[in-house]
């Protein structure tokens, strides 16, 4: 899998993490933008690249001043405003993981702004910070995504498997387009205690290369056909790229299928189930609307013969980004690992050639929930769409007041914990929070920046009337809220969490229809990016008219460069009946029709 | 988690893996009797160390000439015979794990013996081959033991989570005694790319100093209490004694979880209830008998208070092996990484003292897949127990021979199906084997050595008499064989299932029984052990004395020497009250009353 596309999408911008006032906000923001004026007025690369550095440098030396107690009363920047520093604070302030270590060391942020201004691998920061620390709120959506996957691709008769985390050099390097791919951004042991190692050994980026030698070893016969694996675990990409948690971290956590065919088409078929299921995973699950496609030549899996791919899309930047890739690696690995059966409808008495096998190899990782957490997620935290939320409902006690006695708190207690039994009962994901010192608005909010999909009320008043205040996540305000008769508790809590599940997805998918156009002409085209939009052009596919699309869309907003440019477009142009999809990422790619 | 205990189990002996015929393993077993009767004889260490060593080599030069085509011919080294032959054979051709890679790279074993004199470390051997190689059979039984574990303590209130492989040196090192036990075992990156890092990164040997600085940030007052973690996940101790696949390897899967209480009570109950769960994945899911106890000082979790240990018994061996360990680590990492809330029991008005967290950890390993083949299996290959086996019940079609016609083999083959469909109907994981070309009989032999519990034969004369003919994998021969009426099937299998789970169990545990004595004089002591006896012993439990007893029993087989240094034994028997169980292994360990 490819990670490429992630840091196109966060935009980290290490000046703006450590929550900044808005003030301080404001002024960055003003003051790189005078420097990107500065910067698209320089006509050649050297000056802009200059300009841009000074505009980096604009924002890094934006004032930094911490609001007091600002972990304390939610989130503090706006999704709009500056949404990487939204993206941390979302998932550090919902408990999802430890997101804010991704950038500081605790035991380096206090010294000097130093720190700030060199990329994460330059800092010295803790290497512990290389990974995603998955708290159990983040690592239950992941093991949603593992079961409902790992049933489906069972029944299509994948069976689960383990292999090394290690593999030698020699074997990693056995295909030559796989390593150019990933060499970069190998781990190497040298170490073990204070022995040096006879020779270094690689931590896996991915497992073509440990898996494969065992395939050639296990694949004796066509009767071995298919043979079709997966693992679920960990994998190390050493990119000096800044880090996003979920979406770019050094260490991350997938699952990787590998199979093998005796046909082309049955491996070809095969790809397109698992990208249904990514699609799916998305769809069904993270309420996430993806388009299915296939990466250009240039985009593909290193090594492989082509890549599939679901795409979603961040509106919030109006970038794209990958979601899952199911790959066809045709006979590229088998030829150079030997992987390879007699043809088993050679006739009697004629030589049996030796046929290489087909082989696809699919992976799905964590960043499913980055990019569940940027789609639903907004100022007052995240939203979890309830099929995969480890609380579906919260169910909080109010009316207490001063004036209340004990035995009226202790029935109402016992009551929200009735509540939480039929619930339980009925395999919805309850919760009663009795906690005793916060208040029933303190605790609102605090269940709201977790996400949890649909908050019960319940006091004296509700008692009263038989019922529970409901309020969905999902829809601020009275717009949210509405109320269930006791006795219909279970049943109306099941189906107000289903349509949660699906508003969440009509809602994304909406946002991702009214920002796709038909772009036919190139005057068109960089503004419909400008407007965060995601673009269907006409395209040739050539890796040159590739290259020459992002260039000229990606090095400046100013349409004047642009313009200047735009005649070597017609490479592309020409080719009408092809048709890409273009984010302002390096993802583009052809979308399936129908 | 302490692997000590592996090496002594296995005993690993190099020379004997690569499927000698029986003669040249006899005659090297006559070489090496001899070898070593001539150590006996020798009195000092340095000469014994020495004849020792010849008695190796006596080894690695016998014959190693291969059978033909055996591989396909099933297992041909006997258990009683050559232990960890076996085992290897057992492993790869029961289809489990690539096991017999762990010890010799294919590229390497064919230029000369020299790899066989040299551990594992020194060969150059593939890297690759440092850890299990789960084929989906060997990876079904963990996955079983996974979700009857985490089912289980997830209703205990333990989440799951996922912390990083890597963590850095600064952090690894805070807990002394901790970082004593492990420092000799830690792999380093050193590298990414071409790039040396600034500071080598560790991988992590376990994840008490990775997750700890996270509880610190975490635990902020007693209400975050009790905080129960779990991770299924890898971890890397780079040993330096031979491999052993599932017992010893330098990658091994396992789950570690990680507790934090207020009061030491509740920490110390958690540890039993946990350890009372690894019994019952060995007892329930693997029908093997364990013996629950306490590490003595010197074997217990390094940087923990006190080490709860499950212990099996390999009877090939006579040797003891570490089953799973349930650690309390005190207040030893809370103090380190000070993990503290204000004391909750204080009164109104006073300063509140902080509190050093309670800590626990408790690991089980895939391990506990290799005690399993060393408890059950035979010479006809594995024995799985039924709850784990990933094929509880093959079915094999019968009786067709040459006379037979097209249409009377279709039939049968449509009623092989009906009954697979039956089986699968009730959540029995059945599988027909229809290969064409394969014998009855040699599909007998292939799911014998896989350790399929349960066989159904089923041919002319069965649907004659309307029934199928079983056989069970756990008793060879006439004895294990019987017959099931189709209209009975589905029960009659279950109870069937249910009867080699229950049998295989009764076995091992009267086996375990048979082999466990008390022993109070120090003279029926080593004789006791030489006949792989378990010896309850008298023990005052210092560490001194427990040095003395390793030595003195494990250092040679004969009376003389041990009797010589009998006297120093005194300070063991004079404390008659506390019993200690002893295998001839390092994992000395008291055994819990009652």
């Amino acid at each position: 899998m490819d990670e490429e596309t992630a840091d196109k999408t966060a935009a980290i911008n290490l000046g703006q993490v450590e929550e900044p006032s808005k003030n301080a906000l404001k002024e960055a923001n003003k003051q790189r933008k005078l420097a990107e004026e500065k910067a698209t007025k320089s006509a050649t690369n050297t000056t802009k690249e200059v300009a841009r550095s000074e505009a980096k440098r604009a924002v890094t030396k934006a004032p930094k001043k911490k609001i007091e107690g600002a972990a304390l009363i939610g989130i503090d920047i706006a999704k709009e405003e500056d949404f990487s520093g939204w993206y941390q604070q979302a998932l550090t302030k919902g408990n999802l993981s430890e997101s804010e270590a991704c950038f500081y060391s605790r035991d380096t942020s206090t010294d000097s702004d130093s720190h700030l201004k060199v990329g994460f691998a330059e800092s010295g920061l803790l290497p512990r910070m290389l990974a995603d620390s998955f708290k159990p709120a983040s690592w239950f959506i992941w093991e949603q995504i593992r079961d409902w996957f790992d049933l489906r691709i069972k029944k299509l008769g994948v069976r689960n498997c383990a292999f090394p985390l290690f593999v030698s050099e020699d074997v990693l390097q056995r295909e030559k387009a796989h390593i150019e791919g990933f060499a970069a951004e190998v781990a190497w042991v040298t170490h073990a205690g204070t022995t040096k190692l006879d020779k270094k050994i690689a931590i896996r980026p991915t497992s073509e290369t440990v898996m494969y030698p065992y395939y050639a070893k296990w694949i004796r016969s066509h009767r071995d056909l298919p043979l079709r694996l997966n693992q679920w675990n960990s994998v190390v990409r050493w990119e000096f790229k800044n880090p996003t948690p979920f979406l770019r971290t050094r260490e991350f956590h997938w699952q990787e299928g590998h199979t093998a065919y005796l046909k082309q088409e049955d491996a070809a078929k095969e790809v397109l189930q698992i990208l249904e299921l990514y699609a799916g995973v998305y769809e069904e699950l993270l309420a996430v609307p993806v388009i299915r496609g296939r990466k250009t030549d240039k985009e593909k899996f290193a090594g492989g013969d082509y890549t599939t791919t679901v795409e979603g899309y961040i509106a919030a930047t109006g970038r794209g980004i990958q979601g899952g890739t199911s790959h066809h690696l045709g006979q590229n690995f088998s030829n150079m690992f030997g992987i390879s059966v007699e043809d088993p409808s050679a006739k009697e008495g004629e030589k049996k050639a030796a046929i290489n096998v087909f082989q696809n190899s699919w992976g799905l990782s964590t960043r499913t929930i980055g990019v569940m957490v940027m789609t639903h997620g907004d100022n007052r935290g995240l939203v979890v769409p309830p099929r995969v939320s480890e609380i579906q409902v919260v169910i909080v006690p109010v009316g207490i007041t001063a004036k209340s006695t004990e035995e009226e708190k202790i029935s109402l207690h016992k009551q929200v914990d009735a509540l939480e039994a039929i619930l339980k009962a009925e395999d919805i994901r309850a919760e009663a929070d009795k906690r005793e010192g916060p208040s029933p608005g303190w605790k609102f909010n605090d269940w709201e920046m977790k996400g949890v999909p649909l908050r019960l009320e319940f006091g004296p008043k509700d008692i009263a009337a038989h019922c529970v205040t409901t309020s969905r996540r999902d829809i601020e305000g009275n717009d949210g809220k509405g109320t269930i008769q006791i006795t219909e508790l279970a049943a109306g809590v099941k189906s107000l969490l289903s349509s949660i599940q699906n508003d969440l997805y009509s809602r994304a998918e909406q946002v991702y229809k009214d920002h796709t156009k038909t772009i036919t002409s190139w005057d068109a085209f960089v503004p419909a990016l400008n407007e965060k939009n995601v673009c269907l052009i006409p395209h040739c596919l050539t890796e040159k008219c590739e290259d020459e699309i992002k260039e000229m869309s990606t090095r400046t907003d100013s349409d004047e460069v642009v313009d200047e440019k735009a005649p070597s477009m017609g490479v592309c142009t020409s080719s009408e009946k092809i048709v890409a999809l273009t984010f302002r990422t390096n993802a583009d790619f052809v979308i399936f029709k129908g």
